[in-house]
């Protein structure tokens, strides 16, 4: 069955922008981009991404094959409305995801149909539904979550995510967008465990991926004070 | 010259505990303890550390090494009072550290001398002079910071950290005392850029090595836009 994977640029902190624009003057211009520039730097340097934007250069990188096995193992998208929102203009006629995108909106639309294989469908009904429609429409590929932020986090939080991958950027930017934090809804009482499938370091970045085994409670273990290994519940 | 260095055992969400005890009942069964035991399980099994617990067992594995190789980089240790009112009186009358200890304190307290190597002084005139002096006693090896983590975190904002080793936890732990965010001061106009150093997979934990190169302004650059490669200040 397709996986659910997902994919974000963070810094060594945990934020995959800047803090978040406040609407005055414009978004370029304001610490969200610039944070967001910052940790996307290296995708926005490798051949892979810029020819799939239709644009010229780049460099042929470990980076760069990272971006292309990504795109070539997703079979459709979800996202959530504030990206494609933020997005529909921009990817123009021809959209970079090649493959049907579904998105998790309160406003139903009728199906865009764009260029180049991409069509975005509108799902109303939640995060569940949507990701269930993907999978059919995935073709056996993986379901991949294409932002942003929140919506990755409100999968992760739901249980619905296979795989993790990171790219973290090597700098702190302190304040900022953070992925991973109190809004997951985790009490203290237990975690998200992972299992590390694989880590590659790039000529900057460091590529992390996890598979996401699910919550389980954290245990009080006495192992560090030199007894057993018996370990009661905290 | 002695380098400054620290290492701390984080979650992939960068917390180091749980949420902050909040002194009902005991600490060791709180949420902070459970937190702190996911994410620092690693060492307590690893048999370099035992060993310096006095303690039998553990496993010969890399991270072992590596717990090894930090005790033998150290030639003296920076602390922070929290810290040290903690381990008083776990570490007893043989403190695994064998080595000065310089303790950054508001309250004055003569020289603590311990078995095995280790002395603790208190310093209460601020970071940098204990820094100063841990660098004196070191004898050309690294000084150490031992935590915690507000302590690390307000020698890295200050200035003062050579290199920054994170020892990362397979677990998202969502709520929890977070070693790298807003407290830095950084106002969303720069970051603290890193240079990595080393990667290393263990078992389970992922070793991350980084050099700070220091504050730096975050750029906004226009490379994503299919132009060319100037950068303007954000």
């Amino acid at each position: 069955m397709s996986k659910v994977t997902a994919q974000m640029s963070v810094s060594l902190d945990g934020c995959y922008a800047g803090p978040r624009f406040d609407g005055t003057g414009s978004w370029i211009e304001s610490a969200e981009a610039a944070g967001f520039f910052r940790v996307t730097r290296w995708a926005t340097d490798a051949m892979a991404w810029r020819e799939r934007q239709g644009f010229t250069g780049g460099e042929r990188t470990v980076d760069s094959e990272i971006i292309e096995e990504m795109f070539t193992a997703a079979g459709a998208y979800v996202m959530g409305r504030r990206m494609f929102d933020g997005g529909e203009g921009p990817w123009g006629e021809e959209p970079p995801f090649r493959a049907p995108v579904f998105v998790v909106t309160s406003s139903p639309r009728e199906p865009l149909v764009r260029d180049g294989g991409t069509t975005f469908t509108f799902v109303t009904d939640g995060l569940a539904t949507a990701i269930a429609q993907a999978r059919e429409a995935a073709g056996g590929k993986d379901v991949a979550v294409a932002g942003g932020g929140s919506f990755l986090r409100a999968v992760l939080a739901a249980g619905l995510l296979d795989e993790l991958e990171l790219h973290v950027a090597p700098v702190v930017l302190g304040a900022g967008m953070r992925l991973l934090d109190e809004r997951l809804g985790i009490d203290g009482t237990e975690g998200i465990e992972l299992e590390p499938l694989r880590v590659v370091q790039g000529p900057t970045v460091l590529h992390l991926r996890y598979r996401v085994a699910g919550r389980a409670p954290l245990l009080l273990d006495d192992r560090g004070s030199g007894g057993g290994r018996t370990a009661v519940r905290a």
